[in-house]
């Protein structure tokens, strides 16, 4: 039993000596909830968005777009604090201390945090943050990542309709396509439609499938597996419950395509202690849920270590400058989209044209990477404070 | 991207047929949240209560002691409206649902529901829960388990008030002693207590020491296992950062005594994945951190299966239960205690006098099970409504 945890009943405080003095220390963390419906939705969906300001000014900001869904917030609050009165440059110190903090729990409440840590760097020097990291590309390869269908309905409701978005998408200049097929994630469905897409876009663009650990069974897995080697997918992605090593070497040893997994792994070890289990071909990490921008090279670094690719997960600019300087990656993936409604998860938070669409390909086949300092994106706060719906200030 | 969650931004709601009809189905979930100020403490803790109530008013009841703390409430919530309508017998298959429904997340959230579950099985047939699981004993070894120190002030202020607490505790009839030392983990001070505590209890009990994840280096942790040999120590746990495998073969290969590791790891496969690497000697799992007596009892059986123990982490009646149905097991963590306050941070929500401090230890040097139907503990509910800070109610 962890004592300091249980002595407190409240994720563990730690203080250390900062390395340095200054005058800059954080001194407030606004954590802004916002509500809206989006288009096609009679629901309303809520995001976040976190605001650090320093004494003297300066400020990191990140809107929450996928991973750091609702559940997360009460970990941002607890790791808001550990933050107050901190050098906001002690990024590694800070890091630490919010793994430490939340070690029994997923840590994705400090994803956001250590973004608008990251973009504070990098607009108190007037830099992007790809330029503080050291940049390998300023182009990044683009993949559609669709939304789940419906069967029988809608733009994406059969096998032939995922086929025709496909190759919508590739014509509009998508390099790849990835789906997510009907929730439930019956094999027979899965199997369908990519058979389907995979004859459509055949010597085309590449594909690839995401059951979203759909499947129960292995043999289930197995069966879709025959299938991405029959269209020779580009990678499948968790395909199965779980993500136990020893079926995951037997999924790597009957499928010939390479599997991706960790997607729904936390901690950092863990998802590379996979691969050193020969549990995937590939890796993941997202910003967001693995603790933020930070979280994301280090598990790059270890890939690299490994000589193995590692993937970012979903859209968004702390993805794109993180891609941008990593060299042992291959895809952005930009979703999740819908054939009627473009992007509509996303919130309409950006003020300057910042776009995760089909708009956002270029003729090369790539988005680019925001040039401006920090995240290189502009919030559109009116939009954000007059959608909000709960604002919690932690501040000393 | 797991398209499913994107798309609702919620955890994946999954819908199945129960296999069997009944009349008999969930109508409601209450999470109360409760607060209190501990004995010793100026600041009020705050823990939670769930009520399951069938439509044919069955219900099954637990409070979350140690490791579900507020940071879980969401989840909690999040997990509760999957149980709305179902069966509660199909406690495989919510269990499941569960897991799917959270599996980016720690899904620490459905432990307390998993156990309530489980508490109301119990009730329905009048047994208790070691008899719907099968019992192995009902007679658990224990230990107890300290609270942090405060070096220089207070009861656990030093090496010597370690081992003179030790030394009590062994003379009230606990049979093996761990302590937490003083709060940030300094290696020296670690040394100095298990060299303290190790001769005083030398051939009189087992001595164990929790670093909990403290030790921020392997040079640090290796220090402090050459100790644990010297004291002979029963097992060393969680003395190093992260859940590395490669750095705790390491400490296997150098250190001797039997290594526990896995309170800070949360999905099944990979806490049993680290003991496929050699990572550890012992496994843990605990009812409210990993998926409740269901997650306990499917770690005890794949621990049986690599032919190693599982230690049932911290103190609760549902711990009891899960070890009194477990072979494969040693000790039962009394804690968190503390020499002067007894058990202050375990909220006083018991009517029927059941108690997890010193005055539990029999002759024998064991806890005992308790024998009612379900988990066999009476709540005081005056108590929790009186206290209450804010309720949720989840129904159909």
């Amino acid at each position: 039993m962890g004592g300091h945890r249980g002595r407190l009943d409240q994720p563990t405080m730690i203080t250390a000596v900062s390395p340095t003095r200054t005058a800059t220390m954080i001194r407030s963390v606004t954590v802004t909830e916002f509500e809206w419906v989006p288009d096609g939705s009679r629901h309303p969906l809520r995001k976040f968005a976190v605001d650090i300001t320093t004494h003297d000014h300066q400020q990191g900001s990140y809107v929450a777009l996928w991973s750091a869904p609702p559940l997360a917030v009460p970990q941002v609050i607890s790791a808001a604090r550990l933050l107050i009165g901190q050098d906001p440059r002690d990024r590694e110190r800070l890091w630490n201390l919010a793994a430490r903090s939340l070690a029994k729990h997923d840590r994705i409440g400090y994803g956001a945090l250590d973004i608008a840590l990251w973009d504070l760097a990098g607009r108190s020097v007037d830099q992007p943050v790809w330029a503080l990291l050291g940049r390998q590309r300023d182009r990044l390869p683009a993949y559609v990542s669709t939304v789940s269908g419906r069967k029988g309905s809608g733009a994406l409701g059969s096998a032939a309709a995922y086929a025709d978005y496909a190759e919508d998408c590739v014509n509009r200049g998508a390099l790849a396509y990835k789906f997510h097929s009907f929730p439930g994630s019956d094999v027979a469905d899965e199997i369908a439609i990519l058979r389907a897409v995979g004859e459509r876009l055949r010597g085309r663009a590449d594909v690839m499938t995401d059951p979203g650990k759909g499947l129960d069974t292995l043999a289930d897995a197995l069966r879709l597996g025959r299938v991405c080697d029959e269209v020779d997918a580009f990678w499948w992605e968790d395909p199965l419950r779980g993500d136990a090593a020893p079926a995951h070497r037997i999924l790597r040893e009957r499928v010939r395509t390479p599997l991706l997994i960790t997607e729904f792994v936390r901690p950092l070890e863990h998802r590379i202690g996979l691969a050193h289990q020969g549990a995937t071909d590939l890796l993941r990490a997202d910003p967001e849920l693995d603790m933020g921008i930070t979280g994301v090279i280090k598990t790059a670094h270890a890939a690299e270590a490994l000589g193995i690719d590692l993937e970012v997960h979903a859209a968004g600019p702390a993805q794109r400058h993180c891609m941008a300087a990593i060299r042992n990656t291959n895809y952005y993936e930009l979703g999740l989209l819908d054939p009627e409604l473009g992007n509509p998860l996303m919130p309409p938070v950006y003020a300057d044209g910042y776009a995760e669409d089909l708009s956002a390909i270029g003729a090369d086949g790539c988005v680019p990477v925001p040039p401006g300092p920090g995240l290189g994106v502009a919030y559109d706060r009116d939009w954000i404070d007059s959608h909000a719906v709960a604002t919690h200030t932690i501040a000393d």
